[in-house]
């Protein structure tokens, strides 16, 4: 049971990193293969990177197709005229909808790092446990970013690195006191709502003059 | 024998890519050092990544210095008053050869990172073969174009991720019906053939609109 | 007492990076958050590197907080107003602290990266010696770089590499000489040395014309 709501939850990340990934070569005008790889490295990277971390070679995402298979298929979707239609013609969804897909895989990833890092073994280090799950949170989109030639979101979106932090505390606080189920939902919940509301009211950070 | 083989076919890939390495240098006006580093990587970073990936480490190009050595002996050659005549001086010829040599990398690193899995027992998961193969064919040339400040020629280039994985599966049948050598051969021959092709006839994708 | 030291000398190394990836932060004009994230990846991003390759999992840097919070509290430094008004209202400061830093952490982590290897039971092989210590030398900045979508220092700036390589050289001779401490000191001196003489004498190399 708790295994199935485990793939779900990385399969509902892999979904939303790939849209984020496939979203990003299309404005970029980017052919079908481009959209494909951009969208598969932004939804497996990230957990490629923390099983590199954790030492489990070869990562999850190269022995079991199913990550692969689902972030190419999804990536592929934004091809369909219709869902390409709804994606950019309306004024400003395509924004709404790329912040949510990659708050939601931010979100989701860095739990499910935790989780990762948990179940090797790794549970006794409250510092290695966010540092896994922030990497693994913002891996995908750092190459995501770094292969379409963007600044990275990690650098310049407000909250992004410390809706992860903040996300992975939470998760880590709630896996000791109510269980994996709930340090699941709440800690991918804390991420996606700090987002969120970072975008809705403008947070803004000191910057240096 | 074979053995022999598998390091002459590793040879020519570290060459053709330390190659396209050191011309995409020079074409940024970087200086001598700028060209060895850019060929080196280029030529090593594909394996290296790989045996990262199967938890061979440290990964052989750290532990033998023939694949380094060549890689920056050859880079320096561009600095030959008279190659760098042929390769720049006539219409086209520089891009005609950065073409071939990339293809010619691109087929040998493939089908070298497929046989590296064979050979560290990862035969039975054809998916993690085919997601190695291309990993390691297109890994140098990402790091490449990422240091060089160019858009990867993964995401841009008409068959390029794809003509690798074309390549691998054609290598994987090879091998498993008519053994390594025919794998080898067959394999990096349909990924330089298919690439060759891709450009002469300008083969283009759907993009979206 | 020669563990305080190896200790002693990666925070130097540490702190030196971090202020460099904060200093480039600064000056692309992100804020809090950007300029902690860059100065924390380019003080851990080498050390993270060189354990993955030597085999080290999860990396000392992801294991032991100590670095990481380092790295975060210095970088955060640059925003007390005394600290930026010194680094960047005086002409000509700004370059002179970059470099140093950078060229101090350049030296410092190659020879840390060495003595890694060292104390990892690889000591046998020079070659793999050299790489590692170049390896970690170089990976932080290059992953600043990369991030700060500026051209890897180690690709244009002269004698970054080679610096790093002569000084993991000299560490390796030291080592077998006279010991840990005279190749630690020796060796990042050395890199030091060479780094600022190299800016200081303008020394330029060849470039194909």
């Amino acid at each position: 049971m708790q295994e199935k709501l485990f793939l779900l939850f990385e399969l509902i990340g892999t979904v939303a990193f790939a849209v984020s990934g496939a979203m990003v070569a299309l404005s970029k005008k980017m052919d079908i293969f481009g959209v494909a790889v951009l969208g598969l490295v932004t939804a497996v990277g990230g957990g490629a990177i923390r099983d590199i971390v954790l030492g489990i070679t070869p990562p999850a995402t190269f022995r079991n197709p199913i990550y692969a298979s689902v972030a190419i298929f999804v990536s592929l979707l934004v091809f369909i005229p219709a869902v390409r239609r709804f994606l950019f013609d309306k004024s400003g969804v395509y924004e709404k909808i790329l912040l949510v897909m990659d708050s939601l895989g931010l979100g989701i990833f860095t739990v499910v790092g935790i989780e990762s890092a948990y179940l090797s073994g790794f549970g006794d280090s409250i510092f290695l446990l966010i540092f896994v799950g922030v990497i693994t949170g913002v891996g995908g989109g750092i190459i995501r970013d770094v292969l379409a030639q963007d600044t990275p979101a990690v650098l310049v979106r407000h909250f992004y690195a410390t809706a992860s932090i903040i996300g992975a505390v939470v998760c880590i606080i709630l896996w000791n006191f109510f269980g994996q189920s709930a340090a699941i939902i709440g800690g991918a919940g804390t991420v996606l709502l700090l987002r969120l509301m970072a975008a809705h009211f403008h947070w803004s950070l000191p910057k240096a003059k």
